[in-house]
Protein backbone atom coordinates (compact mmCIF):
# COMPACT_ATOMS: atom_id res chain seq x y z
CA UNK A 1 0.00 0.00 0.00
CA UNK A 2 1.65 3.28 -1.00
CA UNK A 3 2.26 5.80 1.40
CA UNK A 4 -0.30 8.39 1.49
CA UNK A 5 -0.56 12.13 2.85
CA UNK A 6 -2.57 11.32 5.79
CA UNK A 7 0.24 8.23 6.52
CA UNK A 8 2.84 11.56 6.00
CA UNK A 9 0.95 13.94 8.04
CA UNK A 10 1.27 11.33 10.71
CA UNK A 11 4.75 10.40 11.15
CA UNK A 12 4.96 14.02 11.35
CA UNK A 13 2.89 14.42 14.13
CA UNK A 14 4.69 11.47 15.87
CA UNK A 15 8.25 13.81 15.41
CA UNK A 16 6.35 16.65 17.06
CA UNK A 17 5.49 14.86 19.73
CA UNK A 18 8.57 13.14 20.56
CA UNK A 19 10.09 16.53 20.38
CA UNK A 20 7.85 18.26 22.72
CA UNK A 21 8.75 15.30 25.76
CA UNK A 22 12.48 15.48 24.41
CA UNK A 23 13.29 19.53 24.73
CA UNK A 24 12.46 19.74 28.26
CA UNK A 25 15.28 17.38 29.22
CA UNK A 26 18.20 18.36 26.89
CA UNK A 27 20.81 20.09 29.13
CA UNK A 28 18.62 19.21 32.18
CA UNK A 29 21.24 16.81 33.73
CA UNK A 30 23.53 19.97 35.50
CA UNK A 31 23.26 19.43 39.44
CA UNK A 32 21.53 16.15 39.28
CA UNK A 33 22.06 13.03 41.35
CA UNK A 34 20.17 11.20 38.92
CA UNK A 35 20.20 7.26 39.41
CA UNK A 36 20.81 5.53 36.70
CA UNK A 37 16.95 5.01 35.63
CA UNK A 38 15.69 8.37 36.10
CA UNK A 39 18.37 10.55 34.43
CA UNK A 40 17.28 12.67 31.51
CA UNK A 41 17.92 11.13 28.62
CA UNK A 42 16.41 7.64 30.13
CA UNK A 43 12.98 9.85 30.82
CA UNK A 44 13.26 12.03 27.62
CA UNK A 45 13.82 8.31 25.80
CA UNK A 46 10.51 6.64 27.41
CA UNK A 47 8.08 10.01 27.38
CA UNK A 48 9.14 10.65 23.45
CA UNK A 49 8.39 7.17 22.68
CA UNK A 50 4.93 6.38 24.47
CA UNK A 51 3.63 10.22 22.73
CA UNK A 52 4.47 8.31 19.73
CA UNK A 53 2.87 4.99 20.87
CA UNK A 54 -0.47 6.66 22.13
CA UNK A 55 -1.10 8.69 18.25
CA UNK A 56 -0.49 5.56 16.31
CA UNK A 57 -2.57 3.11 18.56
CA UNK A 58 -5.16 6.02 18.56
CA UNK A 59 -4.70 6.33 15.22
CA UNK A 60 -3.90 3.31 13.25
CA UNK A 61 -4.75 0.51 15.98
CA UNK A 62 -3.63 -2.37 12.97
CA UNK A 63 -0.89 -1.24 12.54
CA UNK A 64 2.35 -2.99 14.30
CA UNK A 65 4.83 -0.37 16.68
CA UNK A 66 8.74 -1.83 16.78
CA UNK A 67 10.21 0.93 19.47
CA UNK A 68 13.60 1.38 20.78
CA UNK A 69 12.38 1.52 24.35
CA UNK A 70 9.06 -0.57 25.00
CA UNK A 71 9.59 -3.02 22.28
CA UNK A 72 7.27 -4.74 19.89
CA UNK A 73 3.65 -4.20 19.77
CA UNK A 74 2.12 -6.98 17.17
CA UNK A 75 -0.74 -5.23 14.63
CA UNK A 76 -2.63 -7.52 12.43
CA UNK A 77 -1.61 -5.16 8.82
CA UNK A 78 1.57 -5.70 6.85
CA UNK A 79 3.08 -2.45 8.48
CA UNK A 80 4.84 -1.12 11.38
CA UNK A 81 6.25 1.69 12.59
CA UNK A 82 9.87 1.84 13.95
CA UNK A 83 10.93 4.33 16.37
CA UNK A 84 13.98 5.40 18.21
CA UNK A 85 13.26 8.48 20.22
CA UNK A 86 17.01 9.16 20.69
CA UNK A 87 19.69 8.04 18.43
CA UNK A 88 22.55 9.17 19.89
CA UNK A 89 22.79 9.16 23.32
CA UNK A 90 26.08 9.82 24.31
CA UNK A 91 25.36 13.38 22.11
CA UNK A 92 22.05 13.87 23.94
CA UNK A 93 23.87 13.25 27.55
CA UNK A 94 26.81 15.58 26.64
CA UNK A 95 24.62 18.43 25.07
CA UNK A 96 25.12 18.46 21.58
CA UNK A 97 21.98 18.86 19.19
CA UNK A 98 23.24 16.19 16.87
CA UNK A 99 21.11 13.50 18.26
CA UNK A 100 18.01 12.28 16.77
CA UNK A 101 14.43 11.41 16.44
CA UNK A 102 14.34 8.63 13.95
CA UNK A 103 10.95 7.11 12.74
CA UNK A 104 10.03 4.71 10.08
CA UNK A 105 7.40 3.52 8.60
CA UNK A 106 8.29 -0.50 7.02
CA UNK A 107 6.18 -2.79 4.84
CA UNK A 108 6.84 -6.60 5.15
CA UNK A 109 10.03 -5.61 6.82
CA UNK A 110 10.89 -2.78 3.69
CA UNK A 111 11.34 0.63 4.85
CA UNK A 112 8.38 3.47 3.06
CA UNK A 113 9.12 6.43 4.68
CA UNK A 114 11.93 7.76 7.50
CA UNK A 115 12.14 10.86 9.30
CA UNK A 116 15.12 12.13 10.99
CA UNK A 117 14.01 14.74 13.30
CA UNK A 118 16.69 17.00 15.44
CA UNK A 119 14.15 18.88 17.90
CA UNK A 120 16.88 21.66 19.69
CA UNK A 121 18.01 23.00 16.27
CA UNK A 122 15.00 22.73 14.23
CA UNK A 123 15.97 20.18 11.52
CA UNK A 124 13.86 17.87 9.73
CA UNK A 125 14.71 15.62 7.28
CA UNK A 126 11.58 13.32 5.98
CA UNK A 127 11.63 10.71 2.90
CA UNK A 128 9.42 8.36 1.34
CA UNK A 129 10.09 6.01 -1.09
CA UNK A 130 9.43 7.39 -4.78
CA UNK A 131 9.37 10.98 -3.72
CA UNK A 132 11.71 13.63 -2.97
CA UNK A 133 13.38 14.23 0.44
CA UNK A 134 12.19 17.15 2.36
CA UNK A 135 14.55 18.99 4.77
CA UNK A 136 12.52 21.31 6.07
CA UNK A 137 9.67 20.97 3.92
CA UNK A 138 12.42 22.01 1.02
CA UNK A 139 14.04 19.68 -1.17
CA UNK A 140 17.23 18.03 -0.08
CA UNK A 141 19.61 16.08 -2.64
CA UNK A 142 22.92 14.54 -2.29
CA UNK A 143 25.78 15.70 -3.86
CA UNK A 144 28.02 14.25 -6.48
CA UNK A 145 31.44 12.59 -5.39
CA UNK A 146 33.32 12.19 -8.61
CA UNK A 147 36.32 10.42 -6.98
CA UNK A 148 36.62 8.96 -4.20
CA UNK A 149 39.70 10.56 -2.70
CA UNK A 150 37.27 13.79 -2.83
CA UNK A 151 34.83 12.16 -0.49
CA UNK A 152 33.85 13.07 3.05
CA UNK A 153 33.46 10.24 5.34
CA UNK A 154 31.50 9.67 8.71
CA UNK A 155 31.16 7.37 11.38
CA UNK A 156 30.07 7.91 14.84
CA UNK A 157 33.19 5.76 16.55
CA UNK A 158 35.38 3.37 15.19
CA UNK A 159 34.69 1.98 18.45
CA UNK A 160 31.65 0.52 17.59
CA UNK A 161 33.05 -1.56 15.35
CA UNK A 162 34.67 -6.00 15.42
CA UNK A 163 38.23 -5.67 14.59
CA UNK A 164 37.41 -7.03 11.28
CA UNK A 165 34.78 -4.56 10.31
CA UNK A 166 37.51 -1.91 11.96
CA UNK A 167 40.01 -3.05 9.38
CA UNK A 168 37.93 -3.27 6.66
CA UNK A 169 37.06 0.71 7.36
CA UNK A 170 40.16 1.47 7.94
CA UNK A 171 41.60 0.57 4.28
CA UNK A 172 37.99 2.99 3.21
CA UNK A 173 39.17 5.38 5.70
CA UNK A 174 43.16 5.43 3.68
CA UNK A 175 41.08 6.02 0.91
CA UNK A 176 38.92 9.06 1.47
CA UNK A 177 40.12 12.87 1.66
CA UNK A 178 38.68 13.12 5.65
CA UNK A 179 37.02 11.12 7.97
CA UNK A 180 34.63 13.00 10.40
CA UNK A 181 33.65 10.97 13.90
CA UNK A 182 30.53 11.56 16.13
CA UNK A 183 26.87 12.51 14.53
CA UNK A 184 24.93 9.04 14.22
CA UNK A 185 21.56 9.67 12.29
CA UNK A 186 22.49 12.92 11.95
CA UNK A 187 25.57 12.52 9.46
CA UNK A 188 23.04 10.94 7.22
CA UNK A 189 20.68 13.82 6.99
CA UNK A 190 24.13 15.41 5.77
CA UNK A 191 24.89 13.17 3.34
CA UNK A 192 21.19 13.21 1.90
CA UNK A 193 21.25 17.35 2.28
CA UNK A 194 24.74 17.07 -0.01
CA UNK A 195 26.82 18.36 3.07
CA UNK A 196 29.19 14.83 3.58
CA UNK A 197 29.38 12.35 0.79
CA UNK A 198 29.58 8.90 2.60
CA UNK A 199 28.38 7.19 6.05
CA UNK A 200 29.72 3.56 6.76
CA UNK A 201 28.78 2.36 10.28
CA UNK A 202 28.03 -1.29 11.99
CA UNK A 203 25.92 -3.08 14.75
CA UNK A 204 22.94 -1.01 13.67
CA UNK A 205 19.76 -2.24 14.46
CA UNK A 206 16.23 -2.12 12.69
CA UNK A 207 15.49 1.17 14.70
CA UNK A 208 18.97 2.65 13.99
CA UNK A 209 18.54 2.35 10.13
CA UNK A 210 14.96 2.06 8.60
CA UNK A 211 14.56 5.82 9.20
CA UNK A 212 17.34 6.83 7.06
CA UNK A 213 16.96 4.20 4.04
CA UNK A 214 13.96 6.69 2.26
CA UNK A 215 15.64 9.59 3.81
CA UNK A 216 19.13 8.79 1.71
CA UNK A 217 17.46 7.44 -1.23
CA UNK A 218 14.58 9.99 -2.07
CA UNK A 219 17.24 12.63 -1.67
CA UNK A 220 19.03 10.92 -4.87
CA UNK A 221 21.81 8.95 -2.49
CA UNK A 222 21.83 4.68 -1.99
CA UNK A 223 21.68 2.76 1.01
CA UNK A 224 22.87 -0.91 1.52
CA UNK A 225 24.87 -3.75 3.58
CA UNK A 226 28.36 -4.15 3.16
CA UNK A 227 27.66 -6.85 0.71
CA UNK A 228 25.63 -4.40 -1.48
CA UNK A 229 22.57 -5.37 -0.72
CA UNK A 230 19.34 -3.02 0.12
CA UNK A 231 18.62 -3.12 3.91
CA UNK A 232 15.56 -4.49 5.11
CA UNK A 233 13.98 -5.70 8.60
CA UNK A 234 16.50 -8.80 8.38
CA UNK A 235 19.98 -6.77 7.44
CA UNK A 236 22.67 -7.69 9.65
CA UNK A 237 23.48 -3.68 10.43
CA UNK A 238 26.12 -3.15 8.12
CA UNK A 239 25.07 0.04 6.71
CA UNK A 240 26.68 2.11 3.80
CA UNK A 241 24.98 5.42 2.66
CA UNK A 242 26.36 7.10 -0.33
CA UNK A 243 25.33 10.32 -1.61
CA UNK A 244 26.68 9.20 -5.39
CA UNK A 245 25.60 5.96 -6.35
CA UNK A 246 28.49 5.96 -8.44
CA UNK A 247 30.88 5.66 -5.75
CA UNK A 248 29.25 2.34 -4.36
CA UNK A 249 31.08 0.16 -5.93
CA UNK A 250 34.35 1.66 -4.88
CA UNK A 251 33.21 1.70 -1.05
CA UNK A 252 32.08 -2.12 -1.37
CA UNK A 253 35.35 -2.55 -2.64
CA UNK A 254 37.41 -1.51 -0.02
CA UNK A 255 35.06 -2.58 2.59
CA UNK A 256 35.69 -6.23 1.23
CA UNK A 257 39.13 -6.22 2.97
CA UNK A 258 38.87 -7.66 6.15
CA UNK A 259 40.33 -9.82 8.96
CA UNK A 260 43.88 -8.57 7.80
CA UNK A 261 44.48 -9.70 4.18
CA UNK B 1 46.80 44.98 33.09
CA UNK B 2 43.27 43.40 33.91
CA UNK B 3 40.16 42.95 31.59
CA UNK B 4 38.44 45.88 30.98
CA UNK B 5 34.70 46.20 29.83
CA UNK B 6 36.05 47.83 26.95
CA UNK B 7 38.16 44.68 26.24
CA UNK B 8 35.17 42.78 26.67
CA UNK B 9 33.01 44.42 24.42
CA UNK B 10 36.05 44.51 21.66
CA UNK B 11 36.06 40.54 21.89
CA UNK B 12 32.63 40.22 21.46
CA UNK B 13 32.55 42.44 18.17
CA UNK B 14 35.01 40.48 17.27
CA UNK B 15 33.36 37.22 17.59
CA UNK B 16 30.40 39.19 15.53
CA UNK B 17 32.17 40.27 12.82
CA UNK B 18 33.45 36.46 12.41
CA UNK B 19 30.07 35.09 12.42
CA UNK B 20 28.53 37.45 10.18
CA UNK B 21 31.65 36.47 7.61
CA UNK B 22 31.37 32.73 8.59
CA UNK B 23 27.44 32.17 8.34
CA UNK B 24 26.81 32.78 4.52
CA UNK B 25 29.85 29.93 3.44
CA UNK B 26 28.69 27.23 6.06
CA UNK B 27 26.41 24.48 4.56
CA UNK B 28 27.21 26.08 0.70
CA UNK B 29 29.68 24.12 -0.62
CA UNK B 30 26.96 21.36 -2.26
CA UNK B 31 27.23 21.42 -6.14
CA UNK B 32 30.36 23.62 -6.36
CA UNK B 33 33.88 22.05 -7.46
CA UNK B 34 35.80 24.59 -5.63
CA UNK B 35 39.48 24.54 -5.92
CA UNK B 36 41.29 23.72 -2.60
CA UNK B 37 42.13 27.13 -2.39
CA UNK B 38 38.82 28.85 -2.98
CA UNK B 39 36.60 25.97 -0.63
CA UNK B 40 33.73 27.30 1.40
CA UNK B 41 35.79 27.03 4.70
CA UNK B 42 39.13 28.09 3.27
CA UNK B 43 37.07 31.23 2.26
CA UNK B 44 35.19 31.92 5.38
CA UNK B 45 38.49 31.20 7.24
CA UNK B 46 40.13 33.93 6.00
CA UNK B 47 37.08 36.31 5.65
CA UNK B 48 36.49 35.93 9.53
CA UNK B 49 40.29 36.31 10.36
CA UNK B 50 40.63 39.69 8.15
CA UNK B 51 37.09 40.95 9.61
CA UNK B 52 38.64 40.26 13.46
CA UNK B 53 42.18 41.20 12.49
CA UNK B 54 40.99 45.02 10.79
CA UNK B 55 38.81 45.61 13.78
CA UNK B 56 41.88 45.36 16.72
CA UNK B 57 44.18 47.19 13.93
CA UNK B 58 41.82 50.12 14.19
CA UNK B 59 41.62 49.96 17.76
CA UNK B 60 44.28 48.25 19.87
CA UNK B 61 47.16 49.06 17.48
CA UNK B 62 49.60 48.60 20.06
CA UNK B 63 48.54 44.82 20.56
CA UNK B 64 50.35 42.04 19.03
CA UNK B 65 47.81 39.67 16.61
CA UNK B 66 48.36 35.55 16.77
CA UNK B 67 45.99 34.58 14.30
CA UNK B 68 45.44 30.74 12.58
CA UNK B 69 45.39 31.61 9.24
CA UNK B 70 47.69 35.35 8.72
CA UNK B 71 50.01 34.39 11.35
CA UNK B 72 51.86 36.83 13.22
CA UNK B 73 51.49 40.13 13.54
CA UNK B 74 53.95 41.90 16.13
CA UNK B 75 52.80 44.36 18.12
CA UNK B 76 54.24 46.77 21.21
CA UNK B 77 52.14 46.10 24.19
CA UNK B 78 52.58 42.83 26.25
CA UNK B 79 49.02 41.72 25.01
CA UNK B 80 48.19 39.65 22.06
CA UNK B 81 44.92 38.79 20.55
CA UNK B 82 45.27 34.72 19.33
CA UNK B 83 42.70 34.31 16.80
CA UNK B 84 41.04 30.91 15.57
CA UNK B 85 38.14 31.60 12.94
CA UNK B 86 37.09 27.91 12.43
CA UNK B 87 38.19 25.76 14.94
CA UNK B 88 36.64 22.35 13.54
CA UNK B 89 37.20 22.59 9.90
CA UNK B 90 36.04 18.94 9.69
CA UNK B 91 32.32 19.93 11.48
CA UNK B 92 31.90 22.58 9.65
CA UNK B 93 32.69 21.26 6.01
CA UNK B 94 30.45 18.34 6.98
CA UNK B 95 27.66 20.57 8.08
CA UNK B 96 27.58 20.58 11.38
CA UNK B 97 27.41 23.48 13.59
CA UNK B 98 29.61 22.12 16.55
CA UNK B 99 32.45 24.18 15.05
CA UNK B 100 33.80 27.54 16.72
CA UNK B 101 35.63 30.86 16.67
CA UNK B 102 38.25 31.03 19.12
CA UNK B 103 39.64 34.55 20.31
CA UNK B 104 41.54 34.83 22.97
CA UNK B 105 43.23 37.78 24.67
CA UNK B 106 46.38 36.77 26.53
CA UNK B 107 49.37 38.87 28.11
CA UNK B 108 52.94 37.53 28.62
CA UNK B 109 51.82 34.17 27.01
CA UNK B 110 48.76 33.68 29.93
CA UNK B 111 45.53 33.76 28.34
CA UNK B 112 43.20 36.75 30.05
CA UNK B 113 39.91 36.44 28.55
CA UNK B 114 38.49 34.03 25.83
CA UNK B 115 35.42 33.47 23.47
CA UNK B 116 34.27 30.14 22.08
CA UNK B 117 31.26 31.36 19.31
CA UNK B 118 29.36 28.83 17.15
CA UNK B 119 27.82 31.44 14.91
CA UNK B 120 25.18 29.06 13.30
CA UNK B 121 22.76 28.14 16.64
CA UNK B 122 23.89 31.63 18.17
CA UNK B 123 25.94 29.90 21.48
CA UNK B 124 28.60 32.39 22.88
CA UNK B 125 30.76 31.22 25.76
CA UNK B 126 33.04 34.35 27.32
CA UNK B 127 35.49 33.50 30.18
CA UNK B 128 37.82 35.96 31.75
CA UNK B 129 40.27 35.25 34.56
CA UNK B 130 38.75 36.14 37.87
CA UNK B 131 35.29 36.17 36.44
CA UNK B 132 32.51 33.84 35.80
CA UNK B 133 31.94 32.23 32.75
CA UNK B 134 29.07 33.20 30.57
CA UNK B 135 27.00 31.21 28.06
CA UNK B 136 24.74 33.95 26.24
CA UNK B 137 25.28 36.08 28.85
CA UNK B 138 24.30 34.05 31.49
CA UNK B 139 26.58 32.26 33.93
CA UNK B 140 27.26 29.18 33.05
CA UNK B 141 29.41 26.65 35.98
CA UNK B 142 30.90 22.98 35.68
CA UNK B 143 29.36 20.42 37.12
CA UNK B 144 30.70 18.39 40.29
CA UNK B 145 32.23 14.67 39.39
CA UNK B 146 32.60 12.25 42.70
CA UNK B 147 33.98 9.56 40.64
CA UNK B 148 36.01 9.43 37.27
CA UNK B 149 33.72 5.85 36.31
CA UNK B 150 30.72 8.80 36.15
CA UNK B 151 32.32 11.25 33.88
CA UNK B 152 31.46 11.91 30.42
CA UNK B 153 34.95 12.23 28.50
CA UNK B 154 35.56 13.92 24.82
CA UNK B 155 38.00 14.38 22.38
CA UNK B 156 37.80 15.15 18.91
CA UNK B 157 39.28 12.21 17.51
CA UNK B 158 41.79 9.51 18.65
CA UNK B 159 43.59 9.67 15.11
CA UNK B 160 44.91 13.62 16.75
CA UNK B 161 46.90 11.61 19.56
CA UNK B 162 50.58 9.82 19.00
CA UNK B 163 50.83 6.23 19.93
CA UNK B 164 51.91 6.78 23.15
CA UNK B 165 48.97 9.68 23.51
CA UNK B 166 46.91 7.30 22.37
CA UNK B 167 47.94 4.70 24.59
CA UNK B 168 47.90 6.69 27.50
CA UNK B 169 44.66 7.89 26.41
CA UNK B 170 42.97 4.66 26.26
CA UNK B 171 43.97 4.22 30.11
CA UNK B 172 41.33 6.95 30.77
CA UNK B 173 39.23 5.92 28.44
CA UNK B 174 38.73 2.60 30.26
CA UNK B 175 38.16 4.45 34.05
CA UNK B 176 34.92 6.73 32.50
CA UNK B 177 32.00 5.93 31.75
CA UNK B 178 31.15 7.15 28.42
CA UNK B 179 33.38 8.37 25.54
CA UNK B 180 32.17 11.18 23.04
CA UNK B 181 34.15 11.90 19.88
CA UNK B 182 34.69 14.76 17.52
CA UNK B 183 32.93 18.32 19.30
CA UNK B 184 36.04 20.67 18.64
CA UNK B 185 36.45 23.41 20.62
CA UNK B 186 32.61 23.08 21.60
CA UNK B 187 33.65 20.06 24.06
CA UNK B 188 34.90 22.71 26.15
CA UNK B 189 31.99 24.70 25.93
CA UNK B 190 29.76 21.99 27.11
CA UNK B 191 32.65 21.27 30.31
CA UNK B 192 32.05 24.72 31.03
CA UNK B 193 28.19 24.51 31.26
CA UNK B 194 28.50 21.16 33.08
CA UNK B 195 27.18 18.88 30.53
CA UNK B 196 30.60 16.89 30.34
CA UNK B 197 33.27 16.17 32.45
CA UNK B 198 36.46 15.86 30.52
CA UNK B 199 38.17 16.94 27.60
CA UNK B 200 41.39 15.48 26.76
CA UNK B 201 43.64 16.46 23.75
CA UNK B 202 46.87 16.83 22.44
CA UNK B 203 48.30 18.53 19.32
CA UNK B 204 46.80 21.43 19.91
CA UNK B 205 48.31 24.82 18.64
CA UNK B 206 48.08 28.06 21.09
CA UNK B 207 45.02 29.17 18.84
CA UNK B 208 43.55 26.39 19.25
CA UNK B 209 43.91 26.17 23.07
CA UNK B 210 44.27 29.68 24.34
CA UNK B 211 40.44 31.25 24.59
CA UNK B 212 39.62 27.83 26.48
CA UNK B 213 41.18 28.16 29.68
CA UNK B 214 39.52 31.28 30.56
CA UNK B 215 36.21 29.95 30.01
CA UNK B 216 36.56 26.45 31.44
CA UNK B 217 38.14 27.72 34.79
CA UNK B 218 35.90 30.90 35.21
CA UNK B 219 33.13 28.47 35.39
CA UNK B 220 34.65 26.43 37.91
CA UNK B 221 36.92 24.06 36.16
CA UNK B 222 40.58 23.67 35.15
CA UNK B 223 42.67 23.36 32.85
CA UNK B 224 46.33 22.11 32.52
CA UNK B 225 48.37 19.77 30.13
CA UNK B 226 49.19 16.53 30.83
CA UNK B 227 51.85 16.92 33.77
CA UNK B 228 49.54 19.69 35.31
CA UNK B 229 51.20 22.65 34.73
CA UNK B 230 48.95 25.48 33.69
CA UNK B 231 48.15 26.16 29.73
CA UNK B 232 50.51 29.41 28.33
CA UNK B 233 51.95 30.22 25.27
CA UNK B 234 54.88 28.14 25.68
CA UNK B 235 52.43 24.56 26.37
CA UNK B 236 53.16 21.58 24.30
CA UNK B 237 49.56 21.15 23.09
CA UNK B 238 48.49 18.23 25.47
CA UNK B 239 45.60 19.80 27.11
CA UNK B 240 43.10 18.94 29.70
CA UNK B 241 39.80 20.65 30.54
CA UNK B 242 38.04 19.37 34.00
CA UNK B 243 34.64 20.60 34.95
CA UNK B 244 35.65 18.91 38.70
CA UNK B 245 39.33 19.93 39.55
CA UNK B 246 38.65 17.27 42.05
CA UNK B 247 39.27 14.70 39.25
CA UNK B 248 42.31 16.56 37.83
CA UNK B 249 44.94 13.85 39.43
CA UNK B 250 43.38 10.91 39.09
CA UNK B 251 43.26 11.80 35.09
CA UNK B 252 46.89 13.01 35.12
CA UNK B 253 47.33 9.25 37.05
CA UNK B 254 46.20 7.92 34.02
CA UNK B 255 47.28 9.79 31.25
CA UNK B 256 51.19 9.31 32.77
CA UNK B 257 50.68 5.40 31.49
CA UNK B 258 52.41 5.96 28.48
CA UNK B 259 54.30 3.78 25.61
CA UNK B 260 53.00 0.56 26.98
CA UNK B 261 54.23 0.28 30.27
Amino acid sequence: MPVTQTDIALANRLADAAGAAIRPRFRAEHGLEAKEDQSPVTLADREAEEAMRKLIIAERPMDGIIGEEFGVREGTSARQWVLDPIDGTRAFISGRATFGTLIALIEDGWPLLGIIDQPIIGERWLGVMGRPTLFNGKPATTRRCRELNQAILGTTSPALFTDDQLHAFEHLDAEVMSTVLGGDCYAYGCVASGWMDVVVEAGLKLHDFAALVPVVEGAGGRMCDWQGDPLHAGSNGEVIAAGDPARVEEILEALACRGGH
